[in-house]
């Protein structure tokens, strides 16, 4: 086992590598002599520091690997979703099919794609009668997301992309939000894949149910355990193992970012390898990037999940490195540099 | 003589076609069936309809076409721009090179790229002192840039980006916008490329002498003329013509949207294929597309023209326009849709 214990998991979670500041300020010096008033590529030259600042060299993204976890959740006894929890499963053979919006959007970024269920057929428990996961099942889940990342099957990538589905996991993902950051359903349950106002009434009585079912509880670990996913237990363990190999993370939307939080509970830096490509429609995401500091790329309105958020920033930050590397400096082009001020 | 009069101009200002609500509603109508919740792509979705019904047809993007014109300013005599005038015709040979921010940009949005210079040779008056242009050249650039669309070499492209290039331009698009939109230098005048307080304080200056020196006029044509500049002229002339050939348009930041908010004024609908790309750091181009209900898709502090707003958002649409075509429907995936409402 990867992690046989919460004490092992914990461990790991303290000891992170820093930011490689040299590999950031050689590209900021190399961005002062390319042909443009300095500065004026804005955030996509913050972005090209970034990637050298936590992959620890000359920023590359030759390998962009987009990474979906599904699970599925017995909170959706309590009605939180208008769709049966069938659909996690069907979904997945339409990612397999190849006709799901992420396979497109993949495509488009020039990133491979890899889908792992975890137990479908074995949904977690109703977090309002008991934890979702026990804890060898927390840590399998984690395990198996740690996994993907730090053996995956084609080498290391450059960037990976994290991103889930699962009928009921915007209700699970909340759950866990608001366990961390406090307040309850009222501010941190949306409409998700589209409940109506019935719905989005039981979503908000599921996760104050749950909050108070597991009263009490403050490790980060195992709040996530208790009111979180499989999946999303993996995209923490996927988030924490490209850290520790260096990879940046690009975050979707508001289900994977609630799936690494406890990670930034556990250690205030933890999260400086992600970077989250959107802030989505779901009302809570933008309350929960702000608890976090993150400042998302996109603004779009997007509400889908399965990665397709963080794939959309992907040709981003293909274009910030393609200024980064194909750009002229000043004497290469013969261009005349700012006046001097007098 | 594309345009020999103004009234000719005018006319061909006029004489627009309509959008085509069928093709738009034809895209929605497949939108509801593929398989994510209704909505669930957000803006994605719009922005393939928003192709459609300018396009008059089922959405395409296989040929994307970057426009890049520059021109020179009489107005830089007044110091309103940290760089010499010199580097308006370097950075049009750095394009040819392949060198410039752009070029990257383009290779990454798969869009050819042709660039356009307008007499640099011969830059246009000071307006602090006289008209920018006289009717004929005016009308001539307003030709150049109309012909680059309606001659294009490679025929009609399915996507035009509009962006400029033009040291002391961000002076000019600012005399448009204040004498168009109301309020003097204080509203419209910003850092450019870099300008100091002092090259600020300058560049209101200019402005408000050159709103002051051409008082009185009105029509949105003759302001261009006055205070505008060639590569400006040209990006509203290549607008007009794309709008007549049913080819949708990005805009660039600040500088091309003040260059096609003429035909706003003089007529509601006029651009109303077009879509601003990005929000640049420039403060006056928010304000600007507030004025012109344009919602922009990036905001990413960038503030350097050549298109490079533009090209950075050509991904998206691509990646919308991917999800659009290449996703299944609900009955071919055998995903179970939403269920019914009680």
């Amino acid at each position: 086992m990867t992690f046989p214990s919460l004490a092992a998991l914990r461990a790991a979670c303290a000891d992170l590598p820093p930011p490689d500041e040299a590999a950031a300020a050689a590209v900021a010096a190399r961005q002062a002599e390319l042909t443009k008033p300095p500065g004026s590529l804005g955030r996509l030259e913050e972005l090209v520091a970034w990637l050298a600042r936590w992959q620890g060299r000359a920023p590359a993204l030759d390998r962009v690997e987009i990474l979906v976890f599904a699970g599925n959740h017995g909170v959706t006894a309590q009605g939180v979703s208008p769709y049966p929890a069938a659909v996690t499963a069907q979904m997945v053979q339409n990612f397999a099919a190849g006709g799901a919006a992420i396979n497109q959007l993949a495509r488009t970024a020039g990133a491979t794609l890899r889908v792992i269920p975890l137990a479908l057929e074995t949904p977690t428990a109703d977090f309002t009668k008991a934890p979702a996961m026990d804890e060898a099942e927390f840590l399998a889940a984690v395990g198996a997301g740690h996994d993907a990342v730090a053996q995956a099957p084609d080498g290391p990538a450059d960037l990976i992309c994290l991103g889930e589905m699962g009928i009921g996991n915007t209700t699970a993902a909340a759950a866990i939000a608001a366990a961390l950051f406090g307040g309850g359903g009222a501010r941190w349950a949306g409409r998700g894949t589209g409940v109506d106002e019935a719905g989005l009434k039981r979503k908000r009585a599921a996760i104050d149910a749950g909050l108070a079912r597991h009263a009490g509880m403050n490790d980060p670990l195992e709040l996530a355990a208790a009111l979180g996913g499989r999946e999303l237990a993996a995209l923490l363990g996927a988030a924490l193992a490209a850290r520790r190999r260096r990879i940046p993370v690009m975050l979707d939307g508001f289900g994977a970012t609630a799936a690494v939080a406890p990670l930034a509970r556990l250690r205030d830096d933890a999260l400086d390898h992600a970077l989250a490509a959107h802030v989505s429609a779901e009302a809570a995401h933008r309350t929960l990037l702000d608890e976090l500091h993150l400042a998302p790329l996109l603004d779009l309105g997007m509400r889908l999940g399965e990665a397709s958020g963080a794939a959309l920033a992907v040709p981003l930050l293909r274009a910030a490195l393609a200024c980064h590397i194909g750009m002229a400096t000043f004497a290469e082009a013969g261009v005349a540099n700012k006046e001097k001020e007098h």
